[in-house]
């Protein structure tokens, strides 16, 4: 009889480079959470790009272009990012280009591995369902981060969903402090809200008056889209194509 | 009349190296423990060394030798470095060689600035008292972590620092989200042993038997010694000396 190796957890509060299996790639404020409600609106796909540039040498004919920097839209875009705006955009059946400097960042630096996905509270269940079924070895949840550094926002997001497995997984010990830090926050924050409003990224955003995204994004479970980078090989290596996973 | 910009305060959950005023450097589990109470029962100095080899090569009659690697007592060394232990050392008024592998990393990470304590919960007081008194633009509140990744013990006492501090300087906003993060903690652990007790760190230590380590790392201001990096220049770039800072 073959025994299997548990499946490992590790939680990383910035984004590293060296995941094999599967990473859940959480950036709460804002693309992990406008992305899902793109998916989860009906957008064909949404391919992230860092600049406007780079996108507009990829647009198509009925592509929407959505971008922002620090937080406001890009001149020339349809509109920005923030989730508060995505639900009035007719987004049924088309490709959505989507401008940010942070999720691009985060993607280069983690490479690729077999299989990343978006995960944010409003996708809790279903990314970590997805993760379960998709990982062999190690689940990592990696945290974007805002300006390089630690955020508040991702960090108790991915305590969060690491709760979840951890529970899934019958996981105890062997725990990372990172995964423990940040399923402790839970403790510290029972509304997650409260977390954002205190974040670096939450003041940027409640500061520009997008206060409502702030309640949008933490809207635990709210849809079951999970995000999924799409094989892009062959593809220029700046441009990033998550299409909803099915299981 | 000169307006003064106010105080910087900023938690690192991982040694960095830009810092130019001061820095508090924390490694709970165990250098900024145990150094803190060799120097509280009178020992001169505390010299530390990342391997046995430097240490022997600058040792001197009277000197004390003390090592640990991975928890463990060194072979050929007067004892381990393990809190419970100290208590019985003879060092009045002696010269400690201490070598560790966690400590030098971090200190060789920081490099020099211009000034650099050690702090952890038992000697919070003091050391947030002699931060306050030296530090003239920014305290910078340094976790030495364990293996190379954040630790849960060296985040929860950076947390309890960072507390402090906020309060004494009056800050409010303009905190980053590390910092905020190591001070949510605090709520998550009320008894900050029981945070030690799930850290890689202190399962390492209760492992080896060294529970008792535990709980005399968090006696919270216990002792009242600040230990501060001297201006080691003209000496081997590999040795770091502590000595008690007088206000």
């Amino acid at each position: 009889m073959i025994e299997c190796p548990p499946m490992r957890l590790r939680v990383d509060l910035l984004p590293k480079n060296n995941y094999e299996d599967l990473v859940i790639l959480v950036d709460v404020l804002r693309a992990s959470t406008s992305i899902v409600m793109l998916l989860a609106h009906g957008a064909r796909e949404v391919v992230v790009a860092r600049t406007a540039k780079i996108a507009l040498a990829t647009r198509e004919e009925g592509d929407i272009l959505l971008g922002e920097h620090q937080g406001m839209p890009l001149e020339g875009f349809y509109h920005g990012t923030s989730p508060a705006e995505l639900t009035q955009i007719k987004g049924e059946g088309r490709r959505i280009l989507y401008v940010s400097d942070n999720l691009p960042r985060a993607l280069s630096r983690i490479g690729r591995p077999q299989h990343l996905l978006l995960g944010t509270f409003r996708n809790a269940g279903a990314v970590t369902r997805a993760a379960l079924s998709l990982a062999e070895r190690e689940i990592a949840i990696a945290c974007a981060g805002h300006a390089r550094a630690e955020a508040l926002d991702d960090t108790l997001a991915a305590g969060f969903l690491a709760k979840r497995l951890v529970r899934s997984l019958g996981l105890r010990t062997d725990l990372q402090d990172a995964t423990r830090l940040s399923m402790a926050l839970l403790k510290a924050f029972p509304d997650p809200q409260e977390a954002l409003w205190q974040s670096a990224a939450g003041q940027l955003l409640r500061r520009l008056g997008f206060t409502e995204d702030l309640a949008l994004a933490t809207l635990i479970s709210q849809d079951t889209v999970v995000p999924r980078l799409q094989d892009d090989s062959g593809e220029a290596p700046n441009l990033f194509t998550f299409k909803p996973w099915n299981a």
